[in-house]
Order: structure tokens, then C-alpha cells, then sequence
């Protein structure tokens, strides 16, 4: 079974995405957002069945653990509100899309966070995807201000709340920011993967797993920087007399796979223990395009895994047997259905 | 020959250091610093034989291109004229030990950056250090506030006085941020390859090197997170309907070769062309221990490079060629030199 733990809702209907731009100017404006639309069935099974899904068929993926659009979540946009809403409406046509698709995706919760307001307003919303709507994860985002960093660092007290709830709620996080409002930050091609590695290097820093020995964070976009400059981190965990890596954050902290050439992935496979492995493709995302060099699509990132030379055990792990044990609300729908 | 691109003066006399801290204690409390500590010949030639040229014996590195202490340029501390006379009195120290070991080292320039103010106020001390004292290309810092990215992109308007002077001056820059003022972001561990990664995406946005076709910019620690990613960033280019990495930007960009295990090393000489990769170890810097795999020094990265499947010339080009070809003022020192 083949499960991509990162899969973006990026071709949602068109009156949610132009509801979000209502909502955006009435609180510029000051005044009351227009009703949320009403979206058919159809129009949901149009927009899955011509992209994402029809991409999972022809790339031979099973089961894609399914978010609201990461861009768009824009907490760094209007208020604590504005956000609530808004995630509210990601999260339940998502959950519509795991209703109409339940053999092929479950959901990932947005979080309503904004910039400086406390984490705790996000919890509520937690516990209504996962209890309500059936998420196994949610993506937590380090900087809800848009790409400043002006929040603290995730082994602060700020964010101990969210990690609280998802502990006893059995659900992990990929800390996973959103579009950029600062001009020298390209979301997609700077932001993400500086997000990626600032956010290691604080869990390196830090001793949250001691507190929450249960939270699991998955770092996407292969971990940013991170694999790559794996001697660094190892050095640095020295000279900051910290643990070493291995048993100081990676029984706690993954890495997908979105990485989208193969020197990369094998890399990735070479330098990180396996287990720490999800397979995923950020698609329909980031980069949409064909390789030249390739012929294949660049966020294809399944033949990239199955060209690496190692065992199908191996292979199993990072496909599926990692996933269902970092989501074990996952693990547990699939259990119910005999898989 | 063996030239080291990167090189810090860490181990810089401690008088120096201490008059540092008294020149942000006076600007913090409005009155005038003390007067600039004298340093003997015999200190600095201890505190360079004690260590750098120490290490670069062992490891064979012949020349070092050679800055002020990166972290310690602090250019979010203190005001454009504190910034300036730090940057005068670290130049000056550095080219004390280019006069004394002028076999050995040439020199880098720190600029006199301060947060928001014109670069504009770099150009001169640039021009100092080169037509005065010998210096061969400088440190540009993309981020002087420190950790929370509020310039403008590196191909703004904003950044064009320094590069029109580094073009007539024959210096190429190093992208290089200092240390981290941002309680979210570890300096060596955080911010510097974050800040390297979106730099690179802020070229492939932009069309800098059409205005500027000499200019030569090195991002140093490997290039951050984009050879890693390169797929991502071809990926990038095309979505963004720029022309591809090769003829956009790798005429004039450059990454060295900071990267602390030889599985990196590895995917950068095979995902880069070996044109644009400059030997580098950020020694004696952000990784000081020993990898207890190896037995050897994280930053003795000469041994990597020996290490590659690559041809003697590769090997030769990341070591001497592409250096000299970067850095024309430097083949102009060695040239002169008979070398």
C-alpha cells in the first residue's frame, strides 16, 4: 500500500477560493463576509477526480493524507476570527472530499492560528477535526506571521498547549508553514525549506521530547536543508552537548520525501535511518512541471523511492509501515477496513 | 594548490574582542568608546600558529581567503557608525595577519552594514580594503537585522550601489549573514542556511546578472538547502518561466564547499557542476569537534573532496581553478607571485 503523507487540496473549488477574497475584504473593510457558498458533490468530485486523484491512480499511489492548500492558509491574514472561520471551511471541505473518497484520503486538520494570539485558540478546532471529522494530523505552523520569524521557537511554552491536545488526542503534526508576505521570501522556493531546517535546528536545540516523549513532528519538504547538512547537525548537537540526534529527536521527528530530483532522495535514504521516512509528494503542489531530464513529472517522487537500491522492506517502511505508525488514528481506519 | 574560500578569524586577539563589548557598552550608554586596544605582532601570530594555520598545515590547505569572525559582525548591534568603525578596526586586524602570514592568507572585507541604512555606507569601506589594503572580495550580508529577513531581495535596487562598486573593483561577494539576534533562530544551526536558501531563490526570481553580468556571488555552507533540492529549483524556474538555472544564474553564482559529511559532498559535486564550486571549510568555525564516524574533523572537508569519484582536474578546479577565476584580484596576487 502506498500512502503519500503530503497532499494539498490546491485545486478546491472556485467559490471557496473567491469566498476566501470576500472574507479577506470584508475585514479589510470592516463589515460581514458573505455566506459561505454552497459547493455539490459534483463540483467536489470534478476538481479531485481531474487532478489529485487522477494523478495518484496514474503514479500508483493508494492513500493520500489530505490538508487544506498550505499557501492559503495565510494565518499572517486578518484576525484570530478571520482565521477560525476560514480554517473551519478548509477542514470541511476537506472532510467532504475524505466522504466522497474514503479509500482514498484522510484529512489533515488546518490550524486557526494568527500571528501573537495564543495556540490554545487552535486546540478547539484540533479536537473537532480529529473527533468529529475523522483527521489524523494536523500542520502546525512555526510562523504564523508570514515569513518574519518573529514567534518564539517550538520548544517554547507558547506552543505546549497544541502539543498537549494532540498527545492525548493520538495525532502528530508537520510543522508546515504558509505563504510568505515578505517580499525577500519566495513561499514555495525559500520560505518552506528555511522553515523546514530553522524549525530542526530549535527541536536540536531544545529537550521538548523529554516533556512530550509521545509528540511526533514531521518536517516536510525533506526535512529542508537538513539531511543534506546532516554532519552539521551532528557536530552541532556536540558542541552543544546535546544527545546525540538519534536518541535525542529522531524517535520524535520524520522527514517526507519531497524532494524532487533523485540525487536528493537517495541522499535522504542514505543519511537518515529509514524509519524516520514518510513517503509523500506535496502534490498537486509546489512544482508541477515536467523534468527534461527526466521525462517525468517533477513531484513524481514515488519512482524516485522505488529506483533506490534498497529493500523492499525497506521500501515498505517509507511507503506505508512509517506512516502507520506516526498516525496511528491511520493506522487504525485502515485496521477497521482489513488493511 | 589548495585555497580555502572561507575562512574566519575565530581566534581573534581578546583585546580586540574586549574592546568590541566596550563599544556597544558606550554606544548602548551614549558616551565614546575606549580608545582601540594596542596588539602586538607576536599576539596575532600566536593566535593564527595556535590554531588556522595550525589546522591548515595539517589538512594541506596552502592559502586561506580570509574574514572577520561572520557571527561577530553583529551588524544588527549598534548604529551605522558603530557598525563602521567595528568594520574598520576587524579589516585592519584581518590585514595585520595578511601582512604577517601574506603566504598564507588574503583578505576578506567586513562592511560597515547597519539595519535599513543605505548600502550606499559599505561602498567605501569595500573600496578602503581592496585599494588599500589588498583585499580580494568581501562579505555581503543579506539580513543585517539578524534573524527576522526584513531587507529587500538580494536583485533589489537597494543593493545596487555595493554591486556596481564590487564590479569595478574586480571582488565578488559572499552571501553571508552574521549571528542571530532571533531567539527562534540559532546562528550556524538555523540562520545561516536558511538565509543561504532563500538567497539563491531570490536570484532565480529575479534578473540580476542581465544588469549585472560580472558581478560573482558566493553562497556559502554548500549553497544551504538548494543542491539538495535542485530538482525543486529547476522545477521553480520553469513554473516561474524563468530561463534555467544554468545560463540564469550559474555563470555568477557560486557555493562552497561547507558541508560536513561526505554524503554531501558527494550530491553537491554531482548535482553542481564542478565550475561553480569553490573549496571552502568555514574553519576555524561553526563545527569545531570530531566526527566520532570518521575520526576526523567535521570541517576538515579537504578529505571529502579527495574522497569523490572525480577526475584530478575536477578536483583541482574546486580546489585552485574556479577560486582564481572568482576571485581575479587573487590570481593577480598569485600571479605576481610566480604561482
Amino acid at each position: 500500500m502506498i500512502i503519500d503523507c503530503h497532499g494539498h487540496y490546491t485545486t478546491a473549488p472556485a467559490a471557496h477560493t473567491a469566498w476566501r477574497e470576500e472574507q479577506v475584504a470584508a475585514w479589510q473593510a470592516g463589515t460581514t463576509p458573505p455566506p459561505y457558498p454552497s459547493i455539490s458533490d459534483d463540483e467536489i468530485r470534478e476538481t479531485i477526480e481531474s487532478s489529485q486523484l487522477r494523478l495518484m491512480d496514474a503514479r500508483g499511489v493508494d492513500l493520500t493524507v489530505f490538508s487544506p492548500r498550505a499557501s492559503a492558509m495565510a494565518h499572517h491574514v486578518g484576525d484570530a476570527a478571520v482565521s477560525l472561520e476560514w480554517a473551519r471551511r478548509c477542514n470541511d471541505l476537506v472532510h467532504r472530499v475524505t466522504t466522497l473518497f474514503p479509500d482514498r484520503f484522510v484529512g489533515v486538520a488546518q490550524l486557526p492560528q494568527s500571528p501573537g494570539a495564543p495556540v490554545e485558540g487552535s486546540v478547539a478546532e484540533l479536537r473537532r477535526c480529529v473527533e468529529e471529522l475523522g483527521f489524523v494530523v494536523c500542520n502546525l505552523n512555526p510562523d504564523p506571521g508570514g515569513g518574519y520569524f518573529q514567534h518564539p521557537p517550538l520548544t517554547d511554552a507558547y506552543w505546549f498547549p497544541i502539543y498537549e491536545a494532540m498527545c492525548e488526542l493520538e495525532v502528530p503534526a508537520m510543522i508546515h508553514v504558509s505563504g510568505s508576505c515578505n517580499p525577500a521570501m519566495h513561499a514555495t522556493g525559500g520560505y518552506y525549506l528555511a522553515a523546514d531546517t530553522v524549525a530542526f535546528m530549535q527541536l536540536l536545540q531544545g529537550d521538548l521530547f523529554s516533556r512530550f516523549p509521545n509528540l511526533r513532528l514531521i518536517i516536510p519538504h525533506g526535512g529542508g536543508a537538513v539531511p543534506y547538512h546532516w554532519g552539521r547537525y551532528r557536530g552541532l548537537a556536540d558542541m552543544l552537548k546535546q544527545p546525540d540526534i538519534e536518541t535525542h529527536l529522531m524517535n520524535n521527528v520524520f522527514f517526507d520525501t519531497c524532494v524532487y530530483h533523485q540525487p536528493g532522495i537517495a541522499l535522504l535514504a542514505d543519511v537518515i535511518e529509514n524509519k524516520n521516512i514518510l513517503f509523500g509528494s506535496e502534490m498537486v503542489g509546489a512544482v508541477r512541471g515536467i523534468d527534461p531530464q527526466t521525462g517525468h513529472y517533477f513531484d513524481d517522487t514515488k519512482r524516485y523511492i522505488d529506483a533506490l537500491d534498497i529493500s523492499d522492506h525497506e521500501k515498505h517502511m517509507i511507503f506505508e509501515g512509517n506512516a502507520r505508525r506516526v498516525y496511528p488514528r491511520l493506522d487504525a481506519i485502515l485496521k477497521e477496513r482489513g488493511l
